[in-house]
């Protein structure tokens, strides 16, 4: 591994989100809240409508990918720790549609909650803080 | 958050399921005889059919979506909490084509276990209980 | 189940996979390394390019699918037990395409990773050991 940091488990949670939320605001207004500094979230449901990124590894820029419909959250993952700063989820989406074909991407602002399970666990350890890489031009977390 | 709740780790298994179980009749089952009121669930493998559900937000009535053939489970996930006094899982499916193209929804019975690896957690405290929510039509955590 | 084991939470890590490194060969080195027996992994983040089987349930043999291209690893998850008396991790993986399309299947090497984030969890408890199972031609856990 580039980097590797061991963790105690801390304070866990299930959370049900709000009707008409931000998917990805609600969780970082809650690790917020919470003062999270490092953990894990997972996340079921549905969404009125999505936005995913698309990162280009070429052009090293997110591409925007807007889906204007109800879709099943089919799994949403990934973790918190410190950008900037703040409490900030890098959180990953696989959606479900209508005839069942799946979609996902990078989870961005403006994908609103139909309903919404979370699991949100904190990480007691070492902060890990995320900062700009070079080579993936991604804020990555940093030694 | 709408409703929050902070939790204890309690036990945790990971187990094979059965061939040609029903893949969520399997995890309640289990669920039932272990008496796991709040827990969370993973299983990756494959299904020789799957039975899946998309919510119509409009009609608030699930679609259900039939694909007979063997399919990859990419990822099943979710949770145990407490429907109508006993033990509900509500688990999400992403699933894999023989092409590659995935395929997801809401887990429904019928779903035909090829091979099945799963880790179940239990979580110690207070009971989530689903009831009738007006806004979605759907059986949601209630305060 | 057909088998169902206790574990006791263990070790737990975050770790940034290397640039350009193969992403089922760096966790099976780290689980090498660190000895682990039993365990879970979570991984999002992003591969230059995808090796994935699909398994053929009539002719018992994995097919190997090839995506020569930049995709979002949706989610990447699955355990950590023993086969061939080594640490194997056998992981599924989804992966979100340039216009939002999702693919998947079990993660075979040649896998190359962009950017990844991993959550890795140990388990203590009895050893999970892969045989080869009859009915399904996989190298399932064995009583």
């Amino acid at each position: 591994m580039y980097l590797q940091r061991q963790y105690q488990p801390g304070r866990k949670w299930l959370a049900r989100l709000p009707f008409e939320s931000d998917l990805l605001g609600e969780i970082e207004k809650f690790a917020a809240e919470q003062n999270i500094k490092v953990g894990q979230v997972k996340v079921i449901g549905a969404v009125k409508k999505a936005v995913l990124g698309f990162y280009d590894q070429q052009s090293k820029e997110y591409r925007s990918l807007y889906f204007n419909k109800p879709l099943e959250i089919l799994h949403c993952s990934g973790n918190l720790s410190i950008k900037d700063g703040t409490p900030k989820a890098h959180l990953h989406i696989a959606l479900g549609s209508e005839d069942g074909a799946a979609l996902g991407g990078h989870l961005l602002p403006g994908t609103i909650v139909f309903a919404g399970e979370a699991v949100i666990e904190e990480l007691i350890g070492p902060e890990m803080v995320r900062g700009y890489d070079l080579q993936t031009g991604l804020p990555l977390w940093e030694k």
